[in-house]
């Protein structure tokens, strides 16, 4: 069986592609990660020439035709096969990058970059008004961006596709309004029923014990020396230059333990790229398929796995042994109440399970009024601090603490928000597909055994990689779309007041 | 004063191509320091299709038609103005680039792969049998290459200017029998003299101990956190992703203090492209301008500052005190006479300053003989160990000792050797000007003052990058051509036993 030429053409141009965007993940990892600072400059323009690179060789004409050229065998080919997947989201993709002219592209990056320059020095002063014409310069910029796109049901679909690709507002607007429904009493019956101490984790915690321990965890789940590395840096992130190189970061902070739920959260990223069936590599299909399903599962190894009894039953005497001063008198179950408190708080990224999602519904809402013109950019403090109070009653103190603390405007990506709640929810719906093909896993991980889990992932949701839509993707791995009745009955079950009705 | 819009032109098109090349480095870079073993594939995917890009690019046609129209302008401009300069060697390099035919380029670089590949096991098992082959194939490549280009005086000048731009047989054998006819007997006359005790260099000595020392001897050299990183790998190298952006990489052995003289000989290189004039980035401008020249740095670092008398004075109190059981009882004299000691070997890179160049020599005879069709590849082994007997009084014990130490040959690299040597000649005429200039060195040494020697050397030979010939860029910084004597005199001054003639 000969593969077909021009089929064998666009896999040789798609490979092109891929190893220009491989070499600039390398550069942009190595920029946070190895750089010295005096490297900065010409960094960035390497990065910009590369990514440039790769993006006028995706969109050029050639590879517009032999989509067209190739539309024949897409359709004689099976759904599910790598030729009619790889015809299919290239075309997806193709379409959208040729929308958008390249000027627009080159401007939209300069504001952000100019924007977050902006950020910093805005959050550190605690004002907005350094920030504010650099948020509207981007939400212009996002006004011309959707305008290069056929008319949507919501302004707001176009701004979602990019990171969660053919979701739409209203299927969000659904899952969250559910989320909304049930959470607001579920927190109030936490905070009626009293504070849980967690006094005892913060302390002194040295970072390099934190690192050793971190790297424990993720190698009980399946970290090795030969595919993985772990790094420190300010901010964690995962990222991938290639297939078989997985690469972590983590942050060791000395007052507390927060690294090792962040190591296992970059793992779940990890694991996922890792999991992607290899034959996809150098093609668009090799990567996890949109952020939501990616936040399920960095959600799902630091909170169903991470933050579970089972787990610490497992891990908590090996955290006593390094840390016997802060934690010899804790006993486990008040650890595993500590690590899962409940309690509403002004900073997004510091949220507990339950709160988290509302700082995410907040955003949400905020930025479909911001792209439809119901709010204006210099009202945003104002709502903010509205919102804040109605959905967690807290009292927004400052705006380094409000509207600034987050990057994610500033970067021009409006419409990113939601992927994180929506893969809160996705991560128990696969989780429960789990425990049904798997049965009891708290058993397994009582015994320090993740394989199980980690390779029914693999096989039900990481293989896949990008060859399905992330609705199709998680029809596939669950059976059903996406739903938050499930995530909602976990977190009721694990959270609720035990005392309550 | 607005530029040339065709000279702007060149000048974007050779920024792109630089940026795919540092991209390139750092994919390389990274590979040998950080990349998990898992990730091999993918590297050597995503580094062929940069490296080809970037080629590609260069060898365009819109590039030579730009050298072609500015012509007018490189005639106008002072031959030493930057738009000459860039003119100049961007045509050169053009011109090259664009003689070899890239199906040539793409055997040549899958033979030396394959010979590689072929090298290690063969050297491992001290099997020429297992290389021959290879090295057949590498040389009738290399007759190919030497065929793309216009006939030169010997055909080995075309092998040569591919390290050694603009340099000619003719003068590297000029100075080769100069070395040769003084070293010889030398070498006689120190073996003469008896052995000197160099026993207590071998010993236990803790790798994180030696990182320590090696840094900080490079920060007295001027290594910042701002602008350099130091790595550990197998191989130390150095490598430059951009500007502001050094890494050296060191190999710390427990048995010996090798790494102190390898970290010296790595920031050599590193500082030359540190001080190549910052505005000359993003241009084939922004290097250095040849192996031979860089060695010159490495060597002058590692052997004239790392191996005098008075960087001991300085230094020798702070080894003392890093391995006080290895070294309390030695002192500064013997230590100094043990890192210089002369004893004929049979490997190059453990060679000491005087025996070193014997071994280049051997080399340089036999690639002329090869090319030349003098000396077949089947009677290699037998030729190498009659010349190590003859330069050396070595006698070779195994083809693993000899003629299979080296991965050079396999990696197609035939005409490399010669610039180690050349590199030893060129940094004491280098060294003797900067004393012209500065006075005494000694004294500042002693008191730990490298800084005035790295500015001088920075402001006469390292801003000067490529813009001109090595040997135009020697006679800049010198004076005076490459020239033997002062290296020679060096050496006999230094090392010769103190009661000959």
């Amino acid at each position: 069986m000969t593969e077909d030429p021009k089929f064998a053409q666009l896999r040789a141009r798609l490979a092109e592609v891929n190893d220009l965007t491989k070499a600039a993940t390398l550069l942009f990892w190595d920029q946070r990660v190895m750089m010295p600072p005096g490297g900065s400059a010409a960094r960035a323009e390497a990065l910009a020439t590369v990514s440039r690179l790769a993006q006028e060789r995706f969109v050029a004409d050639d590879i517009g035709k032999l989509l067209e050229d190739l539309r024949g065998l897409e359709e004689s080919s099976d759904y599910d096969s790598f030729e009619a997947s790889l015809i299919r989201v290239t075309r997806h993709d193709y379409e959208k990058a040729t929308r958008v002219p390249p000027e627009l592209v080159g401007e939209m990056r300069r504001a952000s970059v100019y924007a977050l320059s902006a950020w910093g020095p805005a959050k550190a002063e605690s004002d907005f008004e350094q920030l504010r014409p650099h948020l509207e310069k981007n939400l212009e910029l996002r006004h011309r961006y959707v305008e290069c796109f056929d008319p949507a049901e919501e302004t707001y679909d176009v701004l979602l596709d990019d990171y969660e690709p053919n979701m739409k507002t209203a299927e969000v607007r659904e899952v969250f309004d559910e989320l909304k429904e049930e959470l607001l009493p579920l927190i109030k019956e936490i905070g009626d029923a009293g504070e849980i101490d967690d006094s005892f984790l913060t302390g002194e915690f040295d970072p390099a014990v934190q690192r050793g321990l971190g790297l424990e965890i993720v190698r009980h789940f399946g970290y090795t020396d030969e595919e993985w590395r772990l790094h420190e840096t300010p901010h964690p992130f995962m990222s991938s230059p290639g297939v078989g190189d997985i690469r972590l970061t983590a942050n060791f902070r000395p007052t507390d333990l927060h690294s090792l739920f962040a190591s296992m959260h970059e793992f779940g990223h990890g694991v996922y790229e890792w999991g992607v069936e290899p034959s996809l590599a150098r093609t668009p299909l090799g990567s996890g398929v949109s952020l939501g399903v990616h936040e399920s599962q960095s959600r799902l190894w630091e909170n169903l796995v991470g933050r579970s009894r089972s787990f610490w039953r497992f891990f908590y005497p090996r955290l006593q042994e390094a840390f016997p001063q802060q934690l010899g008198s804790v006993d486990e179950e008040a650890f595993f109440r500590a690590v899962n408190k409940v309690h509403p708080s002004l900073i997004r990224i510091d949220a507990d399970e339950v709160t988290y999602n509302m700082h995410i519904i907040l955003r949400f809402e905020l930025e479909q009024e911001l792209i439809e013109n119901r709010l204006a950019v210099k009202d945003l403090p104002e709502a903010w601090n509205a919102r804040m109070a109605e959905y967690l009653g807290v009292d927004v103190p400052d705006d380094a603490r409000g509207v600034l603390q987050d990057m994610h405007w500033a970067a021009g990506n409006l419409g990113y928000f939601p992927t994180y709640s929506l893969g809160n929810v996705i991560s128990v719906q696969i989780w429960e597909r789990a425990k049904e093909d798997l049965g009891d896993l708290d058993e397994r991980f009582e015994r320090g055994e993740f394989g199980e889990l980690r390779e029914w992932l693999r096989e039900h949701l990481y293989r896949m990689g990008r060859k399905f839509t992330p609705q199709e993707t998680i029809e596939r791995a669950t059976g059903s779309r996406i739903d938050a009745k499930p995530y909602v009955r976990y977190l009721r079950e694990k959270l609720a007041p035990q005392h309550a009705s």
